[in-house]
Order: C-alpha cells, then sequence, then structure tokens
C-alpha cells in the first residue's frame, strides 16, 4: 500500500497502535464489524459490541481492556505514523492487499490487524518459497555456523529465511540468506525505527536493502516481552515449514515450534552434540514432538519441497506471473534460458538501473521464476517461462 | 551346559564348526530333522534332506553346499572342541538350556546353531534387562565420550550393555558398563580363544570376569566378513533395543540397526553434530528409519522401560525367582530391603566367597531383583522380594 491509505488501512494503523499485539479479541471484534467501525467507536468513547464465539455469544470486551483501548485512542494519529513510516521509505500492508501473505490469515482470531514493512521484497513473493529458521540468543560457534551455513544452502536453491533478527541463530540465518544472495524477512518485535537489538543496526539496513524488515507494531514501539512471545507466531505463519537450528529447553525458537505445530506446518530441527545443554531443546523436538531430523539445506528443501512445490508459479497455472507488476515482467524477460546472464546484463537489456534490476531478481528467484546459474541469473526449466 | 553334552548339544557343536554361520538353511534342516540326524547323515557321506518351505517343499540343499559340509565333518571333533572350551572355563549353550536366551528364538532359520560362552554371567539372565549399543569402529572423542556415559548410566540402572567387542564404540561402552557396574556382554565374530582386535585383550579378561563372551564360532575359528555380518543379528536379536551411538553412512552399525528394525525392536539414534560425517548415520536412522533420538541413558531407559519391566522378574510372577540357582537365592535373601549392604557383608551372610557373591549379585541386579544404593546393594522395591 502506498499513497493514499484506505479508510479500512487507516484504521488498522491506528489500532495496531491500540490494541496489544495478536490481541484475539481484538482481532475478532475487526473481522465482524470492520476495523474502520471499531476505530470509530474508540475515538467517540463508545461501548463496543460483543463477538460472535464458535460456540454462540461470546461476553463483550472485558470493560477494563475497553477502558485501555479507549484511553489510549485520543493520543493515536493514523497520518502521523503513515507519513513517519512513508518517510523512512516503509509501508503498510493490511489483508487484502497483494502484498498481504496470505498465509497469514491460519492465525484466525490472532492474525496480524496490519503489519508494517520496510525493504525492498514484496513480503507475499518473498515468503511463497520460505522457510523460518529460529535458535538461541545465546548460540555455540557450532549453532552459528550452521545456521549461516543452512541459509546460505537454502538462498542458493531460492529459498527465503524468515527470521526474527535476534542475537545468535537469527543473525546467523539472516546472514547466510544474505549472503547466498537471496530475500530474507526480519519479523521484528518493535516498531522499525527502533533498531533492536542495537547491534543489528548494520545488519537491519542490509536486510532493508535485500530483503524485508517486518512488524507488526508501529514506529515507536519499544520491544516488550508480550511483543517477542506473539512475534514468534508470525515467523511460524509466514512460512510452510519451520527449522530450529540450535535451541536449549528454555529457548523461545521452541514457541516458535509450537506455533509451526499448531498450524500443521512442517517442524525440523537440527541435531547437535548431546553434551550441549544448547541443543537439548532440539532434541526434545526431535523426541517428543516429532520434528523431522534435518542436517543440510537439502534435508530442509525435501521436507518443504511439496508445498514449496504448490506454490510455486508456473506450475500449471501462470496466474503468479500474471500477477507480476511491468519492471518484474521486463526483467524476467531480459533473464536468459538456460546459460543465463549477469545482473548488469539483464538491468541493461530491461532497460532498468542495476539496484532495481536486483531487488526484481530477488523477487523472481523468489517466485521460483529464476534461478542462479555460473553465468549470473537463468530462467527454472520448470517455471513454465521456457521458451516465451 | 556343563559336565556331560546330550547327543543335540555335541552335534550342534560340530554343526557351528561345519556349517557357515546363520546359514538358514542349516538352521531349518536342524529345525525340522534335529541336530543330530542332520550330523549323522553329514559324517556318514549321506545325502541330507529337502526342507520343508513355508509355501510347500523347498529344494534340496544345494549339492555344493552339502559337498562342503561334508568335506569338512571328519574333521570336527566334538569332544575335543567341548573339553578345550571347559580346559579356559567356557561352555556351550544350545536352546532348550536354561541360559538359552529366548530372543535368540525369533531369528528363525537364522537362529545361532549354538552359542560358546565363557564369563560368570548367565547368558539369559543378563539379557533379560539389557540394550545393544554399537557404532563405529573410527569413532571420534565425542562418540566415545558419550557411548562410555550411556553404557555407565545404563549399568546404574541395573540395563546391561551388549556390544560387539570392537575397537571404537563398542569398546566405549563395554567399558562404560563394567564402570557402572552391570553386566556386559560381548559377541565376538570368532572364536572365544582368539582376541580379535588384539588391543582388545585385557577388555575380553575383565568381561570374562565379570560378564560374558558370546560367539556362535568354535575355538579356533578366525574372524571372517561374512562373521562379522552375521554376528551383528546376534547383537539385535539379544536385545529388545538397539542403540546407535555413533555412525557414519557406510558403517556396520547401519547393518545392526536393519536388523533390530527387522526384528521390531526398538530402534534408537544418538544424534551429534551435523558437521561430522561420523555422526551422518545417525541423522539417518532418525529422519528416515524412524529410530528415537536419545540423548542419555533415562532417554533410552523410557524407550525400553515398558519392555525391560514385562520381562523383570517379580512383577506379578515369582516365575524368575523359583528359577534360581540355590547360590543366588542365598544371595538374595542376605541383601537388606532399604539401607542396602556392602558386597563383603552379603557374601558373609551368604556364606560364599566375594567372587561368587559379586557373580550372583551381577546376575541378581540383571534380573531386577537388586539394585546399587549408597552402601551397596539393596531389593528393588518393584521385585517382590521385599517383606520376604
Amino acid at each position: 500500500m502506498s499513497g493514499v491509505a484506505t479508510d479500512d488501512a487507516h484504521a488498522r494503523a491506528c489500532l495496531s497502535a491500540v490494541a496489544d499485539a495478536g490481541d484475539p479479541l481484538m482481532g475478532a471484534l475487526i473481522d465482524e464489524y470492520g476495523a474502520a467501525e471499531i476505530w470509530a467507536s474508540l475515538r467517540a468513547g463508545a461501548e463496543l459490541p460483543a463477538v460472535e464465539a464458535a460456540g454462540g455469544q461470546r461476553p463483550a470486551t472485558p470493560p477494563a481492556r475497553q477502558e485501555r483501548w479507549r484511553a489510549r485512542a485520543p493520543g493515536i494519529d493514523a497520518d502521523a505514523l503513515l507519513s513517519a513510516s512513508a518517510e523512512m521509505g516503509g509501508r503498510l500492508v493490511v489483508p487484502g492487499d497483494p502484498e498481504w501473505p496470505g498465509r497469514l490469515d491460519r492465525l484466525g482470531d490472532r492474525r496480524p490487524y496490519a503489519l508494517w514493512l520496510r525493504g525492498v521484497q514484496d513480503l507475499r513473493n518473498a515468503c511463497l518459497r520460505s522457510v523460518a529458521m529460529v535458535g538461541s540468543r545465546a548460540a555455540s560457534g557450532y549453532g552459528l555456523h550452521v545456521a549461516a551455513d543452512l541459509a546460505c544452502g537454502l538462498a542458493e536453491r531460492s529459498w527465503s529465511v524468515v527470521s526474527g533478527g535476534a542475537y545468535g541463530i537469527d543473525g546467523a540465518a539472516h546472514r547466510g540468506a544474505l549472503a547466498g544472495g537471496a530475500p530474507t524477512v526480519a519479523i521484528l518485535a518493535c516498531g522499525l525505527d527502533i533498531d533492536y537489538p542495537r547491534g543489528h543496526e548494520a545488519l537491519f539496513a542490509d536486510i532493508a536493502a535485500r530483503g524485508t524488515l517486518v512488524s507488526e507494531h508501529p514506529l515507536g514501539a519499544g520491544p516488550t516481552r508480550h511483543g517477542f512471545l506473539v512475534r514468534n507466531r508470525i515467523i511460524a505463519a509466514l512460512t510452510p515449514g519451520t527449522v530450529v537450528v540450535e535451541a536449549g529447553l528454555r529457548s523461545g525458537a521452541l514457541n516458535t515450534a509450537r506455533h509451526a505445530l499448531d498450524l500443521c506446518s512442517a517442524l525440523m530441527a537440527v541435531p547437535g552434540p548431546v553434551t550441549s545443554a544448547l541443543s537439548a531443546g532440539c532434541h526434545r523436538l526431535l523426541r517428543e514432538w516429532q520434528a523431522a531430523c534435518v542436517t543440510d539445506a537439502a534435508d530442509i528443501a525435501e521436507q518443504l519441497g511439496p508445498i514449496g512445490e504448490e506454490l510455486r508459479p508456473g506450475r500449471g497455472t501462470a496466474l503468479a506471473r500474471d500477477g507480476l507488476d511491468e519492471e518484474s515482467q521486463r526483467v524476467l524477460d531480459a533473464v536468459p534460458d538456460r546459460t543465463g546472464a549477469g545482473t548488469a546484463t539483464i538491468a541493461l537489456a530491461a532497460g532498468l538501473d542495476l539496484d532495481a534490476a536486483m531487488g526484481r531478481l530477488g523477487l523472481l528467484a523468489a517466485g521460483g521464476f529464476i534461478e542462479r546459474c555460473p553465468a549470473g541469473w537463468r530462467t527454472r526449466p520448470d517455471s513454465g517461462t521456457e521458451g516465451r
């Protein structure tokens, strides 16, 4: 969404500043009455309606929660939020937008009200062939090495890596993905103007330049414990599978794994030395949660394969290709079939500058249209783009 | 079996020297006609009968194989084999003997014709609560450490460890079990007068003194590639579960794992670093063979628990207790209930010397009657031995 926001998007932007992230009551209210109506009621200081529950009428929203929302409402200025975001190159994406990742709808009442984005990648396209990679903040050298190695291998297979931007495994996964040349998506638990953790400032700048930063919190929102926990559901929901690379028994990564299980996503764990407490969480996933044991990028791709293949454009339907914007179509037309060509050659042929071409190439790779080759990029033999 | 051998045992001793180990044709002939009759035919140079197959008549034993057996028969002297074995403290155990482990009958036609034993432990009792622990010869420091640690922990829980006596994981497993104070059983692929591998001479002496050495080959038989492979079926069949501690993709331990699967035994694997080729076999077992992921002795005991408990004496039936020899009964009577007592005290009370008492205590522990405690040994609360 760029330019003028719809009433719905406006209201969702405000509600993301008013209600705690992932509050199922707010989610149900928005689903039933629409964000605009709920936001109007809160601004007017009116009583909110009750929501229909599966088994009948749910009790009305608890007065204390309504009170908190109403108290916050007057301080929210949608235009200010949106223009501040736009100033730093951000955008708002809400359900119904072309960029909204449909997988998030699996969260039901806990679906984010809206997502604040920064970065060059189309979020929906980047998540088509994606995998969540999570693990401990206080990772071992082994864990960091394996995370970077797996992420790079996945990137080389045109899988994008989704993670939480934290120290440790998350950071290694993002860096590995960037090194492998695929877009990476970081879901942050605070506003996108806040670099948290501080030491990842440069990494976040890299991700904004070559991937996408995502938050369900508006600018200015600081990180909270609640924010970290509910953030994990988005990491799990954006992807068809979650890999836990290294995690102790009390790691937050197990919370993400639980979300993956609840969503019937593929759950994978990387084993490690049984003498390392930092792998004990992964071993529990293998033993008790029926996680698949994965040891390299090929294993992960195999676990996700059927899912990714279904979602890949060019398989039986040209729908996704038709959905590409005009610049991406031009870049795709400029990518040779077998021998491939370098980015500069493709940019020239498509009539775009290098940066713009790189961004489009990343999107096309994430969408499964093209793949890396010794010369640079070529179309995928199975993408339905050959012989155009 | 001590003293005079029956005709059947005599014949089985000879057949173990005549036919390749684990030849299903010889197994079927013995099952159908009895070892004595087959041995008599071979000695007389007569044609062997055909055996009944599941679907009807099987073709007669191939002439070449009969020829080989007949050519070897005249050189076999049962009395010499048995007395040489007895001289080094060995014994022969055949199906039907009280010491024959019933689990071996699961091998069907591939059941050993007979077992040559050396050591202080009753083989059947030692295998009641037992686990097979196998892995690579060229193990890493990690693998050796973990094998010894797991075996010791299992021994402390009164599980005996069965392995193949090889360098690497096997050796570490035997040593860990001895350190933990439980009997350990080594299945060798050669005659028990041959210390193979050479560097395990001292270990084999230790096992003979505190556990049991087992072979299906008579004295003098050297190790062969075939012998190693068929040996693995005995390791898997003697136990209710097999743990692969560390194994590359081409390790013989995967052959043992295959036997465990075929026998519907519990199959377990210990994970390791994904960066180690020596753990790749374990990870394949976890990923493709549905092996349970185990990281410590408690995990292994949990996987085996229900099986071990069923087989433990004192659970609902006193049958196994009645089956104890008189010396073991006396030692069991001398073991206090809660506080426990040291080995010397128990030996004194039972009127046995220390060595004999130690042997009986090991047997009683393997049978689940007693357990280690700070003072030495006490009865297990659930063994039905309390309040005698």
